[in-house]
């Protein structure tokens, strides 16, 4: 990636990080919606606390991007966007609680059940997560209701059972009984890789495209996906606190089982550089149009926080 | 009611029962469905173990009687029963948490971070919201699009912060502060009022009935949601742990603030009776036909259990 790749890429990620986040603000406003009787304040704030942080916004970024890729509704776009990135920020509060990873910091601040208390982080990732599927269903979502119903169901089954909370659960078990190479592939395919994926296939869903241009925008998700989680195990390993913005170092003081750990820094460069070269395989076809997209591949692979 | 009626309505409550059953049973199975990477087993064993409990599956009731009152599918109809019921039972889940009621029993067996652990009811609640939204706009669901969109929207709505969510949320804050009447009927109508008002509602939706009839079944909804925590708060007043399966007496013996507290018994069952007239009353356009449902409004009001 040269220079102005990289520059263009990080102009247009702050961007589409402005935009979903002024989105989100407006989503998580105070005032009740038609079929609401009220919105409680405290759970409001442990809301947006959990939610307007200052996240880079990738995920949002690669939902609006795969739906620009096919000409796709922006508004469109940008409501799917902010609702995954509902689902990314519950997922943060309720892995973060004192019965699961037990964090007091998430991008240099408190943790939510740290801000507010443990039920109200509890309950704030619940709304959440039901929030995400009001936006996508909504007919502000302005799309065909087949494509409303579809992104519900891809969304769900990224989130769910099969995907995200499914790779949660295994990433509990993991630190009881070490999986093996097969094991800790599927774990972070389903806990970070689906969600990746999803967003990708998100855009293909907006612009209501083939089948087949869909399926090629989730195997770049995967391929993303994979690289996000090899780069955030090298993170975890060589940065320090201040630069994540978290704990760091707390895979190799677990002795978490991690495909990093298991075949050494090296090796994971080695294969972050191959899923990079696949991920832009995928996207040949669109030419130029890509170019953002495929600056996100390398983003996600050299990324230092 | 006759003994007729109230033998009828039982009959009919146990046979739709037995379909919602079967129905969850194979939604929960350990199969991974397509777009689902796996399906771990322990999460799969404490999501059944938190629905498939013996419940008495009055929401899918409520469901599937609306719909058929217009004639709906009654296949479709079943799904958005079970579906709904998903969202019932992980709000159960949560809400039984330490960090929340603390409850060591549901429905005479243990809760479900007791049978299991914190980490894994937190998941598993997580998990049956999300699958509650996979089945919805799922195409297996065999509705036009713009039905199962808007069934997730509604059910979103009422699950989530201007309804149950919300409502859980009023309800911690009422024991450090007590609501005053006005307070204690808005939380209510959030906490348990919501979710039985879409029960109603939904049959509507899934037979694409004109909003009327949609909006009848609503406020019939909305009466007997009012009904059943009135009859909820008289029990916890006068029924003991064996009949209820759980713990009694708790909202006397933490102060809380009840419409029950607030006016006595004999208010509360002057009350019970006006609302099961005006739900009925509400059903009168529909005749011989909303017999049940009249009958599941008698029964919510006068259960002793």
């Amino acid at each position: 990636m040269t220079n102005d790749d990289e520059m263009a890429f990080e102009t247009a990620l702050v961007a589409r990080a402005a935009a979903v986040e002024t989105l989100l603000r407006r989503l998580l406003d105070d005032r009740a919606l038609t079929g609401e009787i009220a919105r409680p304040g405290r759970l409001m704030a442990a809301m947006r606390h959990g939610v307007l942080n200052g996240g880079k916004r990738l995920r949002p970024f690669l939902v609006m991007e795969s739906a620009a890729l096919f000409s796709a509704d922006g508004e469109a776009a940008l409501r799917v966007a902010a609702a995954l990135e509902c689902v990314h920020c519950y997922s943060l509060i309720h892995d973060d609680l004192p019965a699961m990873d037990d964090d007091d910091l998430r991008r240099g601040q408190p943790t939510v059940h740290r801000a507010f208390d443990e039920a109200t982080a509890i309950l704030a990732g619940d709304a959440l997560l039901t929030l995400a599927f009001d936006i996508l269903a909504d007919e502000t979502t302005a799309l065909p209701a087949e494509r409303r119903a579809a992104v519900v169901l891809a969304l769900a089954r990224a989130a769910g059972t099969g995907g995200m909370v499914g790779g949660q659960t295994l990433d509990l078990e993991a630190e009881r009984i070490a999986p093996d190479e097969a094991g800790i592939i599927r774990l972070q395919a389903m806990k970070t890789g689906a969600l990746i994926r999803f967003a990708c296939e998100a855009g293909a869903v907006v612009a209501g495209v083939p089948a087949g241009d869909r399926e090629r925008l989730a195997e770049f998700g995967s391929a993303i996906g994979l690289a996000f989680q090899l780069a955030d195990d090298l993170l975890d390993l060589t940065a320090d606190a201040a630069q994540m913005g978290k704990a760091t170092g707390k895979d190799a003081a677990a002795g978490k089982a991690t495909l990093v750990a298991l075949h050494g820094e090296a090796w994971a460069r080695a294969q972050l550089h191959g899923l990079v070269h696949q991920a832009h395989a995928l996207l040949e076809p669109y030419g130029e149009q890509a170019g953002l997209l495929k600056a996100a591949a390398t983003f996600v692979a050299t990324r230092n926080n």
